[in-house]
């Protein structure tokens, strides 16, 4: 019964929604060979295809042990976790677990454009997206440090330049901004979207977003906006320590894409650290001569 | 040292030409989940870090002769032929070869298009791509044969659709056409393309093509088209008997691909048959509301 769960999950959330769908054909742009262009809760048909020993054999591979991490988080003592996670989680012996076949994405020899016409369709919206290191994976010291500021610098609140320019100076969109996710094992990717305001057209708009990149490749950020954007981090930071959920889910995600906890604890000395160097030489790395991936959803008239 | 080879294969045939790897990136914007997006030679990364050893367990996991057809054209008696066959070949004992496992594509979400500008290009071109089912996965009566017809009506020679309106009337392309593989064991594809004649911009060229299979999905094709296109068939079945290679390769590609030598041997009754309600039914089962993938391959100005 599990199984018609998750379809109608799937149904509800991807199939009903074509942001969603558009964001599958996008991800598939990003990534096709990589499974990073294969949808988490996967795909529709072959969902349903799965048997109860298929869930089961999984479990059996891969649900042990020393493949792991427990967090707690809250008021507790940890001495006494660490008692009763022995307790309870101690009987359960280690075994071997597969090694993992990591796939490696080929390099795009192409720029690609998703494009989803549907008059489902409540606010129209243009991505580009382009592949960049993850923290994992960058091989320049700092690189994914600077692009986390940077993403901040582009998009963090009401002073970030996308904003500013976009939203607020030139008045030709609701929305606008950037998303980078340093935490993915392999290779990630660095993306800029923009949503125009009633009155303007997508093509306008995705014209004025393309602008902001190439303005950014040729002159990159200033020092200014990478100070606004290393005292935005820094007060995420503290936020995020007010919450109960968000440092057990930060440590975590860095725990299972390859971090260590003293990489974790070294963060905010090394965002503090990162130069305006640094940050333009990442912005060139990424995105100069770059393939991206553009995707365009678009609400089609009912006529 | 055969890797080397192989990998220097690579190079001058895809790596050192835009409109191959154009090519690679469209087959995988085509084929986001199924092998098909993956170059039957190989992502290069992954051809590098192929040992002798791999090669070796695929032989010996598929080279087994219950997995294998001999074909021997030429001017041989076939009773000699099935006596040295016996005499080589029968010593060698079939084995069990793992079921393969098929993965279906799942139904794209989105329009795509890749688009590659190089200073390497020669000759600017556009494709247009449609999903488009095969001889084997036809679910409906007769479809892959009248696309097949379809795809010699549209192209196939000098009187054809494409060629006629896009070459010789509008003067606007120095080539225009279709391709169809119905031969594909899964899903194959069904493609348009054009190349701009000189001093003809590659969006009008695009345009004219779409408004091509615009009138086609509106208007289907007439009886004259297909009995022109039946015609053509018909020669170039009598032309394939003339060659040694071509009735080897077309029994071996058919017999591979899930058709049995009956099938094979009632094509040209089969292709006869097909009424003009199957073409257009096909033209709108194949094409019409459905998303494509579009491949543009351009110029850059060396400057």
């Amino acid at each position: 019964p599990e199984r018609e769960v998750i379809l109608e999950e799937r149904r509800s959330r991807v199939d009903n929604d074509p942001g969603s769908q558009l964001g599958e054909m996008r991800n598939a742009a990003l990534f096709v060979h990589h499974p990073y262009g294969t949808p988490i809760i996967g795909w529709a048909h072959e969902m349903a295809g799965l048997k109860t020993a298929d869930a089961v054999a999984f479990y059996d591979t891969w649900y042990a042990p020393n493949n792991a991490v427990l967090i707690v988080t809250g008021d507790v003592e940890v001495e006494e976790v660490k008692r009763l996670a022995e307790t309870y989680y101690g009987p359960i012996e280690a075994r071997d677990v597969p090694e993992r076949s990591r796939v490696e994405e080929p390099p795009h020899q192409a720029d690609a454009r998703v494009e989803r016409v549907d008059p489902l369709v409540r606010q129209d919206s243009v991505s580009v997206s382009f592949h960049a290191p993850s923290f994992r994976t960058a091989e320049v010291e700092g690189q994914a440090d600077a692009l986390q500021l940077l993403d901040q610098a582009l998009s963090g609140g009401a002073t970030s330049r996308l904003y500013r320019k976009l939203v607020v100076e030139e008045g030709i969109a609701v929305s606008a901004g950037s998303r980078y996710g340093g935490d993915d094992y392999d290779t990630s990717t660095f993306r800029f979207y923009i949503s125009p305001r009633e009155g303007v057209s997508l093509e306008d708009a995705e014209a004025a977003l393309k602008r902001e990149i190439d303005t950014l490749i040729a002159e990159g950020i200033t020092q200014e906006e990478l100070e606004q954007a290393k005292r935005s981090l820094r007060g995420s930071a503290v936020y995020a320590r007010d919450s109960i959920s968000a440092p057990g889910r930060i440590i975590g995600m860095a725990l299972m894409t390859g971090q260590t906890l003293e990489q974790l604890e070294a963060w905010p000395e090394r965002i503090e650290s990162v130069t305006l160097d640094q940050v333009n030489a990442a912005v060139e790395a990424v995105f100069k001569g770059a393939h991206s991936v553009t995707a365009v959803l678009k609400q089609e008239p009912t006529s």
